[in-house]
């Protein structure tokens, strides 16, 4: 599959700036992979698919969440948290992409967990820092990311959790894990 | 046990400062205990103990959460995490006290965890909050306190997770357990 077939194929689940997030978030991508050595056709379907769940109704994503074997705790966890779970699915069932990888980076994009690939890395960082984002500290991240791709998922991850407590909501456990992770590989870095 | 054989039995555990911080968090926890309607006198031997193992050298307390089958997961956290789970052994081993509720309590009081019973959150809460203690908003926790354990102690591990967040230091899983827990709790009841 080429750039301009997944784009065909991605664009009628999405909204216009949706799609143009995508976009964006595959250009960021592309030039993360390019620093940090990753296969860049992976980071190019991954990203482009990263969001295809993203409007299916949320009883069709509990039921794939039951159906599937997806961990069942995502369920008392906020439904933003499902559509990466669930399009990892999808783009199986629905596109034929069966590649594990490509899935696995799909699914874990918006928690991120302990033990990420590189290509997880990329995609969950592309969605955060790419140029359509904005709040307070994201430019120091994007700095980051040209120099680490650890630390600067550290950024990431410490910024996200300080952002729910923030609004006192509920906070993912693989989201936690992520963050002691990357802080015990800077510790053993340093 | 009563008080006086409790206190005289805690400190040759403690130093001055841990000591008198000990009385404190035993003051306030009976005060917690009489409006929450909690057993006085677990809660009186919990606020006694909780620190009894703060001093103990840290290769002793690796093998004691070795031997006991204390959670492994422990020794990859700072070593400041070990002293309650460890205490909860040492008082029963050393000082007879098999009161499971009071172990209990022992063993949670810096961590937390979900599924917290009345006596631990007024151990966890009391070492927060006792007079000796400072911090922004502590006064905010302290009134709370007064109102409703489970919205004081949300309001104490929020900013307990804050505080860690901020330093970049781990945070331990079971924290954010309890931190998820009251806010669903709190939302069910709202």
């Amino acid at each position: 599959m080429d750039k301009n077939q997944a784009l065909k194929l991605v664009r009628p689940h999405l909204n216009q700036t949706r799609y143009e997030h995508t976009e964006r978030v595959m250009q960021t991508a592309l030039q993360l992979a390019k620093i940090y050595h990753v296969d860049q056709h992976e980071v190019m379907i991954a990203a482009i698919f990263h969001d295809y769940a993203k409007y299916r109704p949320l009883e069709e994503m509990a039921q794939i969440i039951k159906d599937h074997g997806l961990p069942s705790d995502l369920l008392d966890f906020h439904h933003e948290l499902w559509h990466g779970p669930v399009g990892s699915i999808l783009v199986e069932t629905e596109l034929g992409i069966d590649n594990q990888a490509i899935k696995e980076a799909i699914f874990w994009h918006t928690t991120g967990h302990s033990q990420m690939t590189k290509l997880e890395k990329i995609i969950y960082l592309a969605d955060y820092i790419e140029p359509g984002r904005s709040f307070p500290g994201i430019n120091l991240i994007r700095k980051k990311a040209q120099e680490s791709l650890d630390e600067a998922c550290f950024m990431a991850v410490k910024n996200s959790i300080s952002f729910l407590l923030s609004r006192e909501r509920l906070i993912y456990p693989a989201t936690l894990n992520m963050y002691n992770h990357l802080k015990r590989k800077m510790e053993e870095l340093n």
